[in-house]
């Protein structure tokens, strides 16, 4: 039986184990390292000991309770209740010491996302959600988050991490996401996971990416949508298993965004 | 008179007074503001803030001295010891939240560079150089700052700003910086002052931007080169009044992307 009140001291513990076993690795490495050369890479050593804390924490707890992870693949997927774990998001980021990557933890109930967390360990700051409310608290001091209002295009400020993956997909997905781009007052890359807590903290107001895994996104989704945001596919579908994905702190805008991405 | 050593301590004092003087600006607004319908936007109220409480100091204690600032302008910019201050570098995180913006404070003696320092008030972090040693510091602990070995393109980390930026100049320039870009392991965003940080501090190899003022490198080039790196413009000559700007933690590196952006 999972009582609900449980889960977010647990989901707090869940970060701090990750932060606990990441952050040795953070910044803790200053040579040019190529994984093929050495076998070994700092982020993959980081990914998997916050991986494995977290899952650790989980099977103890609830070991009824499924797990999803970047690392470690799934196990118990079908449970009620499924854990999404990306424990450094953002690696890019990780790597070169810029500490806007973060500790993704989602829970799905019956396939929903029912809650979820971003931590960055180094900035000491939360981002948690649960679809309906969404708070961010750095060191004791906690408060509610809340999108911004922001109707039209031409005044959004917009994050994505690389202008450059567009690239990379069908012609179509770039002529699309370069028309949304050219439409908005302010364009920022290079945020990974802490794009789309910008925008449900109020400060931008769409976070695009292609190409998303679910574990890249099942944490975001009851964060940005507690502040009153929305997150979906291009197509306007739920987007907890990844792909093509947008959210907004607006709903007007989002409606505004998807029916120039949905074409 | 100017004692050297009373320098370090005042380079401290003026990132205190910015710092005091903008924070209360960052992630205040959570309302989409246009500067033309408002007359008025939060970056340039907390840079004219963070400008003149530097300005009033440097007045102050050094009324002799040289001023060059982003929002107010050159005062004695023939004076012996120049002060070159960007309040803000990096509007576009500040605006969106991203603590990834920095405070920084160049001093020039006789047109050469001598001393900088960058401080990201959000994180606690200085980084501080004096052309031959650099330090990072975070509270209360502080540490040398050196540059990695890098002596390949192909093994380099990257960071510039915005890609985009590259092709509003002539095309020369943007196929110059892609022909580069394409040749590195891996292509990071959006960093502006912090991207050279990272360079100072091992985790990067090459920041390079285009268009910049005196007032977004003259206090980096202290920090990088104090760390063992090199910051020149594309054709290798002194950064200092800014330009298209390469800076490189390894003199090797240095050589070959000068080659290839100089031609």
């Amino acid at each position: 039986m999972t009582n609900p009140s449980e889960l977010m001291p647990f989901i707090n513990a869940l970060a701090d184990a990750a932060a606990n076993a990441i952050m040795p690795h953070f910044r803790a490495v200053t040579t040019v390292e190529s994984k093929a050369a050495v076998g070994f890479d700092p982020v993959t050593a980081a990914d998997r000991a916050g991986e494995a804390a977290m899952r650790g924490l989980i099977s103890r707890t609830y070991p009824d309770h499924g797990v999803i992870g970047e690392e470690y693949g799934s196990d118990r997927g079908d449970a009620e209740y499924v854990w999404v774990l990306d424990p450094i998001d953002g690696t890019r980021a990780f790597i070169t010491g810029v500490p806007v990557w973060g500790i993704l933890i989602g829970l799905l109930r019956e396939g929903r996302p029912i809650l979820g967390m971003m931590h960055q360990p180094f900035l000491g700051e939360r981002f948690v959600g649960d679809g309906a409310n969404a708070w961010y608290s750095r060191g004791a001091a906690s408060k509610p988050l809340s999108t911004r209002r922001c109707a039209k295009l031409s005044e959004a400020s917009l994050f994505t991490t690389n202008p450059r993956l567009f690239e990379a997909g069908d012609r179509d997905i770039e002529r699309r996401y370069r028309a949304l781009e050219s439409g908005v007052r302010l364009a920022r890359y290079g945020c990974d996971c802490y794009a789309f807590c910008m925008v449900a903290m109020g400060h931008a107001d769409i976070a695009i990416e292609t190409n998303l895994q679910p574990y890249d996104i099942a944490a975001l989704i009851p964060i940005v949508e507690g502040a009153g945001g929305r997150v979906t596919s291009w197509q306007g579908e739920p987007a907890v298993t990844g792909g093509n994905v947008i959210a907004t702190g607006d709903a007007r805008l989002h409606e505004q965004a998807v029916a120039m991405l949905a074409v």
